[in-house]
């Protein structure tokens, strides 16, 4: 069995997608919890539906050292062997990363190195570029800038603003994020020392 | 008449791109000029074949300001509408970009903003980005940041190189060089205020 924690801050729109994609379908893959930072986050309902054991841990209720803590214990209770990003969005500190060292992938709405940060749609209309698209990478100490998995090009026309791109864009990361996860989980994913990522043949 | 000039400093394909696809078709585009900053440009040697008028402005002749000044002279006895710097490796100064405002265009062998500057491809294979491409931008007074007209987005496989990348990118600069300066040519391009670039209904 490959065991996933989710992580997710919003409406868990990519964490459907991974239930839908690999927690449902005859794999060994399964979502082993789900974890948000945000009481109001919509991903802790769908957990709940689908009988998948949930935590918030509320960012409001305490420090980040205090916060992170709990989430390793968490994690930890759980046995994973993957960590994702699914709309997680609160950086997490060198600590948590080394202690899941190449064990975290996120998912984020922008060509990388692109458009790192919150808001990469708007940043990349307001930019006025003609393609943007989505990433799937690993989580590294600096925010967006781990090894690279998966990306999709996405195209921008002179029509769309931010809901518009969003929209697309996230119809993409419902594949992309999945696919990663199963090719991770496959063995089939080749960090290499210079940090670029292949596919083992 | 719509009339380019073509800046070039290397080995020309994209020059022979606008050559093929516009300056012998049938259309109101013509390649009034050839400026190059190099000795040893086969640009130049394209030109000639093709009798375009050329020009060496040897940059180690002169220094900025000399060679600048000899630039403007020589583009402005050419009454030109659009100039095109077409693998034109040295960086024009703020005042050579507002005597020329909003009528020079770039091709940048990345999807910018990712991988401005020398060496794109190179800075692409390193990073480990799944997706690179092409850029064609009006030039402002900083590199590679200018409004973006049309992008071309190419897969990067695995085993892709600095050359590999390169020879792919290279295929569709030569599409999307031509195909930008066309619409520019039949007033079809409307550069907004925003900065950012939409075509004209």
């Amino acid at each position: 069995m490959f065991r996933l924690a989710v992580l997710a801050s919003g409406r868990g729109s990519n964490l459907q997608a991974i239930i839908n994609k690999l927690h449902l379908s005859k794999n060994n893959i399964k979502i082993s919890c789900v974890i948000s930072n945000k009481k109001m986050a919509i991903a802790l309902e769908i957990a709940k539906n689908y009988e998948i054991p949930f935590y918030l841990i509320d960012e409001n209720r305490y420090n980040n050292d205090e916060y992170e803590e709990m989430l390793i214990k968490t994690i930890n209770s759980h046995d994973i062997d993957l960590i994702v990003l699914a709309g997680y969005l609160k950086i997490l500190s060198a600590k948590f990363v080394n202690t899941f060292k190449d064990s975290i992938i996120n998912i984020h709405p922008s060509l990388l190195p692109a458009f790192p940060g919150l808001d990469a749609q708007k940043q990349a209309i307001n930019y006025g570029v003609k393609i943007s698209g989505c990433t799937v990478h690993y989580v590294n100490k600096k925010v967006d800038t781990g090894p690279i998995i998966k990306q999709k090009a996405v195209k921008v026309e002179d029509k769309d603003d931010e809901a518009s791109l969003s929209k697309k864009i996230l119809k993409y990361e419902h594949q992309l994020l999945p696919e990663a996860i199963e090719l991770i989980a496959q063995g089939k994913i080749k960090l290499n020392k210079d940090r670029t990522v292949t596919i083992k043949e």
